[in-house]
């Protein structure tokens, strides 16, 4: 089967020009075929502060009331967007930019019943497989912006990392699919201060055992599961480590790779 | 050869939620391909003021300048072209929002030595007609926002009616093109105070005689010179009306026709 990367780039990676341009031009080095979700980062909340909006964030999250839902579908699915998919064609790459509500490819649900109203937020319903196996087919590098659909005319707001794992698994029968979440840090770190201790390789025995000594604690531990989730619904890698350094994530170089 | 309709709805449609539903319903009962282009509207403005973005216009267009050209990008790219598609969707349709930068749809130039400098406003080089085939060739409606690229990263801002005539024109080798102006107006009118004056039919020698007599002046006169070129380029004929009336436009039985 022909390799398929999925790749996660964070607010940090979108909020600083250098470090995205040097992310987008491993990007177009990536051999294979790649499809890159991007998160949101600060400009929405620079938007919001210069309009007027208030940002409430929650568990670090942000509470997508209405007039904050037109903001982040702005940014996300327009600015931050198009000037990727911009860029990606400045190195040469068919790139094609696309939110979850183009070609129904990302159906959700306003989440309900949740403990926390974080309002205009969507969970998955389904991915058009379909669709992005016709626009891989066509060697098109895909772009695309975590904004979703509910099918009745409403947008939602959806975590891009949750986006990227659910595009990585609805492949995985058609492709050897690696997910890769790029963020700020090298890696899953055994010493929190110590950047350079990154764990190259964790399987399920290693994460329990670093569970239980409290090596993985906190954030991480939702990020490492969604991981697990994925390999076992088919991913066969999934790689967390920093963005810009995207071609040594997919040899195994750099970051930490998890596996079954 | 199969029909498809390059449907253009400005600003006043796009500003206005019910005559917007109005219209992509009608749309979405369009048979045959369409493609749909959508103007900027009043939103950008707006959205430039609450950010203290000052906005210059001169001759009834808009100055593009950095920050404005950031505006534009969010509004049409993204609020308003993910909203189109959302609510095409909710009709049942398989539409997919694009910008001219997405699979290097419009290519385009900055403007330069003009005789007013609109800043970062794009004249268009080459549209990628075979991927307006392909992605037509899967029934996919297509909603294209203004927006362009120049090939090396620079976005920039295009007016929908020549992006419209351009995608016209590029498609005429290969369907019977109908290109349609959706307006304010119910189309050329022979008494500007009488909105019921509808000039149903226009060909080259009416448009000359109504030229001469000063029935046709003023910002009319580029619009139908427009239709006209895009006529000379194969298009089969060219609409001009209210936007809301799509359905009677197609069928001939509301607007102007232009014709050679």
């Amino acid at each position: 089967m022909e390799s398929l990367y999925v790749i996660k780039i964070g607010g940090n990676i979108v909020d600083n020009p250098t470090l995205l341009t040097a992310c987008l031009q491993s990007f177009a080095k990536v051999k294979g075929q790649v499809i890159l979700v991007h998160g949101g980062g600060k400009l929405a909340t620079s938007i919001a502060t210069s309009m007027g909006v208030e940002q409430k964030m929650v568990q670090g999250r942000r509470i997508t009331d209405e007039a904050t839902l037109k903001i982040v579908t702005m940014v996300y699915a327009g600015y931050i967007n198009k000037n990727i998919v911009a860029q990606l064609q400045a190195e040469g790459l068919d790139a094609i930019g696309l939110s979850g509500v183009d070609g129904n490819l990302i159906l959700a649900h306003k989440r309900i019943n949740a403990a926390i109203d974080f309002g205009f937020v969507g969970d998955i319903d389904q991915i058009n497989t379909p669709l992005l196996l016709q626009l891989l087919s066509n060697n098109s590098r895909l772009v695309i912006a975590p904004i979703t659909h509910d099918g009745h005319g409403q947008l939602l707001n959806t975590n891009a990392d949750t986006i990227a794992q659910s595009i990585a698994t609805s492949l995985a029968k058609t492709y050897q699919v690696h997910l890769i979440y790029g963020f700020e840090k090298e890696g899953v770190l055994s010493d929190i201060d110590n950047p350079s201790s990154v764990i190259l390789q964790i399987d399920n025995a290693a994460y329990n055992n670093l569970k239980e000594k409290k090596v993985i604690f906190e954030g991480m531990i939702p990020k490492i599961d969604n991981a697990f989730s994925a390999l076992e619904n088919g991913v066969q890698s999934v790689i967390i480590g920093k963005a810009e350094r995207l071609n040594e994530l997919i040899q195994g170089t750099a970051g930490t790779t998890i596996k079954l």
